[in-house]
């Protein structure tokens, strides 16, 4: 999907939240938002927000010299979700429906989103798993399951770390066996990579690729051909998160999305209340297929 | 004071919102947004953030074509502020301190201000006026009190429609003989003209003056010379409104100021919570006086 202009504060607003938290200088601070300003004004809007996510971070890292400044954070974020894990087992266990539990524990797990408002805390992140547990999920379920059932082969797009151990949960449901699980090529906010997989003991179930790419997001047109084709062979693609839903939204084959509504313009997009716990299926054009 | 680099995508925000209050061209939309990118580029950072708020609403007026399009909107407040007088009037005739409620009125309707976000509804004005009533003043009461009584001339620098009529009470309050009441000189945002004195009835009262500017605050490099020396010359300015305080927080005389802290950076400068309402007295360097 394309660059609302409501995204344009909001990136700023992150630019300079992600410089603070990286930088104590207010030199630094300044001149990545002048850079921001300086490409923002030349952007090309018809392109997805996450480009301009992925440039800026960038233009981060290099500014500061980390080479992946979330990198404490996730490990946090991931030892958080661990510790909550054997509770959402127990669930599980208890539940008539493991499935539809493991898919809500796996769209809950999207509040742990650095670039999206949010509290990642220990209690923040409980409770809002046990709202979701209780809570509703919007979109397009009825036709999910089904799909979920006949495919045999499944990638599943990881969004955040924290989340993706979260996302371990949906993919014992789903049989480890037919999914590829798909992280970033490198390192942007908080977004899961390799290392994130392993923290969740991922490594252990399901075959792990990277999509070559440090956009918050998945952009085909920086993949490697053997992710590109992954993407379009597979029986079903499964992507987590606003950034997969931005990127991806109008790729040229069908996509599950699964995701928190956390921002204004896609809670439009998407068709559903700002907060939405959502299951959609992308739209593609017979001509695409 | 100066802009922050958080006032950036703040007026990237206001920019946006109010353009589509004027206007329901995506095109139009886009172009003031690109605008003001291309501004705040080379933006003198030094100067106070109406500074910038002035310029993109004189743009704005100039593409929609509209002299004063807030005015509907102005005279609504107006309307509402009447309102709910008669009750004011009445908590008033039966309080034991007439000139504390006055004060905390004039502060209470400052949340009537479309350049911040906030309700503006009846309901939701009346109900922060009942806070308000009983709510906490922060800052320095204890001196202010004194400083209004000693006064023989005060300028009243009045900040939005509908709040004017607030401010009235406090006029009345102050005895309107020794006050001033000064407007802006030109529409901008639901900034208070002389049709918005007059709406309040305090063309029977005062002597009304305008700031000679379109800026949401009180620029003295644009105020007529009249102006300036009124300011300069009055034993007292008491100025409400966060536009107020920032482009007169470093004035050449000391001012007061009356305002709720509704944007955090204000509220840090003045070193109070957001949301807080507030009693400053600027600092006057004493080579400046």
């Amino acid at each position: 999907m394309k660059t609302s202009l409501d995204c344009i504060p909001c990136l700023f607003r992150q630019a300079l939240d992600s410089a603070r938290m990286f930088s104590r200088d207010p030199a630094v601070h300044e001149a990545i938002l002048r850079e921001v300003l300086d490409w923002c004004t030349g952007m090309d809007m018809s392109k997805p927000a996450p480009v301009m996510g992925q440039r800026i971070h960038r233009r981060l890292r290099r500014i500061t010299g980390a080479r992946d400044p979330y990198r404490k954070a996730k490990a946090a974020q991931n030892r958080l979700a661990l510790r909550l894990l054997p509770e959402l087992r127990s669930a599980l266990a208890s539940s008539e429906d493991r499935l539809g539990l493991a898919i809500r524990v796996a769209i809950a797990g999207n509040i742990i989103d650095m670039g999206a408002a949010g509290d990642v805390s220990l209690p923040g992140v409980r409770k809002s798993l046990m709202q979701a547990l209780g809570g509703e999920v919007t979109g397009d379920c009825a036709a999910f399951r089904p799909a979920l059932k006949k495919a045999r082969s499944i990638l599943y797009l990881a969004d955040n770390a924290g989340e993706i151990v979260f996302d371990r949960l949906l993919i014992e449901e789903l049989g480890p066996s037919r999914v590829t699980l798909a992280v970033r090529g490198s390192a942007v906010l908080n977004d899961a990579l390799r290392a994130d997989a392993r923290a969740a003991g991922l490594h252990r179930l399901v075959r792990i690729v990277d999509n070559g790419s440090d956009a918050p997001g998945t952009l085909l047109a920086e993949a490697p051909p053997a992710f590109k084709s992954l993407f379009m062979k597979a029986d079903l693609v499964l992507a987590k998160g606003q950034g997969n839903y931005e990127t991806l939204s109008e790729a040229p084959r069908p996509v599950w999305f699964l995701f928190k509504a956390k921002c204004p313009v896609i809670a439009e997009r998407a068709g559903v209340r700002l907060g939405a716990q959502v299951v959609a299926r992308s739209k593609v054009r017979s001509a695409d297929r």
